[in-house]
């Protein structure tokens, strides 16, 4: 095949990644060197940190997320990506991230973030788009056996949910999705979820209204990237299984169709470095097995990379990442 | 002449315009729409409001006075001069400008404000060039008969100047200027002096070392703007010539060749709106006169709209302003 009638005919694919936070970001980066249509669509229920705080004092919706795809996507000079990723780690701004600032004065000059968002799409000059999977402003909700925890930053700091029985998760109130979102989910040739926190920035996209209707209709490839590390606050000693299998109590059985993971030992330098952050996610010793009409496929998909802890971040990240390229290859493989 | 010769004779124009705040912003407007080469020295002592702040807890430059220059000359599209203009009315970022957040970010990302500045201008797709007069960090500071006070907002907001003798203005510790600065003066074809606060945004700009000495060296024709308004902190009952003789006692008598003053009463609606804050300044009868070897034009130069003070903003402003056009055009009458 030519390159030239490759690029044709990937230039009519359709990828739409879901998600939140450094995962999506991950992904979005090692798609976006691709000749595909990219479309991530990004948790809202965000409430920790600087965006909590904006959320609060200002009263907008949670802009980190949306900002990390953001940065992904665009094709803006270095320095813009700069701005929107620049932490302040002193003064009374200390935490805040200026990219967050921006999206929230945006939202507030041109009444909404739904108005607001092709100006700064613009402004990044972004590959593809970036779709909230809500503009209703909800909280994360999760009910266990003997406690109901609100908030995302509340639960994602929380060990109750490994300790006691998750009955429920949910938003308050409930949210309607956005119908951009259901657009892109229903015309998608492939839909990539995760990676990324399973309850705090996977789960609460499925939670809004028209989402999982909306996948239901979809005659998109659906992809699972498997994390590669274990939370020990919620997935302690999660094998790969266990991470679909949550998945799919929410989903259903017959939604995924393939699921990437990881089959790489992280470098000693990298264990040793991050060693107490969490334990690698278990997976299987054969790297291709169908189960239940799933494709599960293990792969080397972990960064070589050293990550750091981000000067003035006020919230704990995943150190150990995928690698972007790699994971957009094995994708990209596929989907073709 | 034709238009093209006309272009072809102004594009060699080298206009500088030396201030800062609300003044600047007015007259590099106006002088934006001409074919010129426009450079904009500005003023390095403001310690008020979101740029005190920042002086404080960031330890930057105060971005205030060059934000006001550089969204006069830019040329990018409208969202971005809205981003630099916006500012916080609630939350702990209350009162800070958008804008100034993103200079002082980017002087903290690329290791000083010299570095920043060319992406900054980048960024704001710049017609001309903002010139801060100094990269040293340093206050205002006024020396009066019994007292002696230090900070740019302790002096903009006393009294002291106008009830007791003002015996010294100085920068502590004493600045030197931008070798930016120095050469634009030199090389000028037109200096345009104010409108401004005279205390606190033009006479800083005389302080600083080197520039006294370059205005000396300069073949420039060189403009003083007189304000509309007097400021009854600082300069009750002053008529244009006071303003004149206040600059040349910094300057010398044989600096300015033009002198720039409205001689046209504000509309009674405007009087009635802004009435309390401040007397118009006192002019001569005549509209054209010779004094000391220099020409005192006036003209009618004030602009017809009501100013409001901003939503936020904790500075008291200045709300009778010069028409940015008439003003431009009174000086691009003279320099061509």
């Amino acid at each position: 095949m030519t390159v030239k009638l490759l690029k044709t005919l990937m230039d009519k694919l359709k990828i739409v990644t879901m998600g939140g936070g450094t995962g999506s970001f991950t992904v979005l980066q090692g798609l976006k060197k691709y000749p595909v249509d990219l479309k991530a669509i990004v948790a809202m229920t965000d409430d920790g940190g600087s965006s909590g705080e904006l959320r609060d004092e200002m009263g907008v919706l949670p802009p980190g997320d949306l900002r990390q795809c953001l940065v992904a996507l665009s094709e803006s000079p270095e320095v813009l990506r700069e701005i929107f990723n620049y932490r302040f780690s002193k003064g009374k701004m200390k935490g805040h991230n200026l990219g967050n600032l921006l999206i929230s004065s945006l939202e507030e000059m041109k009444g909404g973030l739904d108005k607001a968002l092709p100006y700064i799409n613009n402004l990044l000059a972004l590959k593809g788009e970036v779709i909230p999977v809500t503009f209703n402003k909800v909280k994360l909700a999760a009910e266990l056996d003997n406690k109901i925890l609100i908030g995302e930053h509340n639960i994602a700091t929380s060990n109750l949910i490994d300790n006691c029985k998750l009955k429920r998760l949910y938003t308050d109130p409930r949210a309607k999705a956005n119908h951009k979102a259901v657009k892109a989910i229903k015309e998608a040739d492939a839909i990539i979820i995760g990676p990324g926190n399973l309850y705090c920035s996977i789960l609460p996209v499925f939670l809004i209204l028209g989402i999982k209707q909306a996948l239901k209709k979809t005659k998109a490839k659906v992809f699972y990237n498997v994390n590669l590390v274990n939370n020990n606050k919620h997935t302690k000693d999660f094998n790969v299984f266990d991470f679909v299998n949550v998945i799919e109590d929410y989903l259903g059985k017959d939604l995924i169709d393939y699921v990437l993971f990881n089959n790489k030992k992280p470098s000693k330098k990298v264990i040793e470095k991050y060693g107490k952050e969490g334990d690698m996610t278990e997976f299987p010793k054969t790297n291709f097995l169908r189960k239940d009409n799933k494709i599960l496929i293990g792969k080397n998909l972990i960064s070589s990379g050293l990550y750091e802890q981000k000067k003035g971040d006020p919230l704990q990240r995943t150190l150990i990442r995928h690698d972007s390229d790699k994971l957009a290859k094995a994708i990209i493989k596929i989907v073709q």
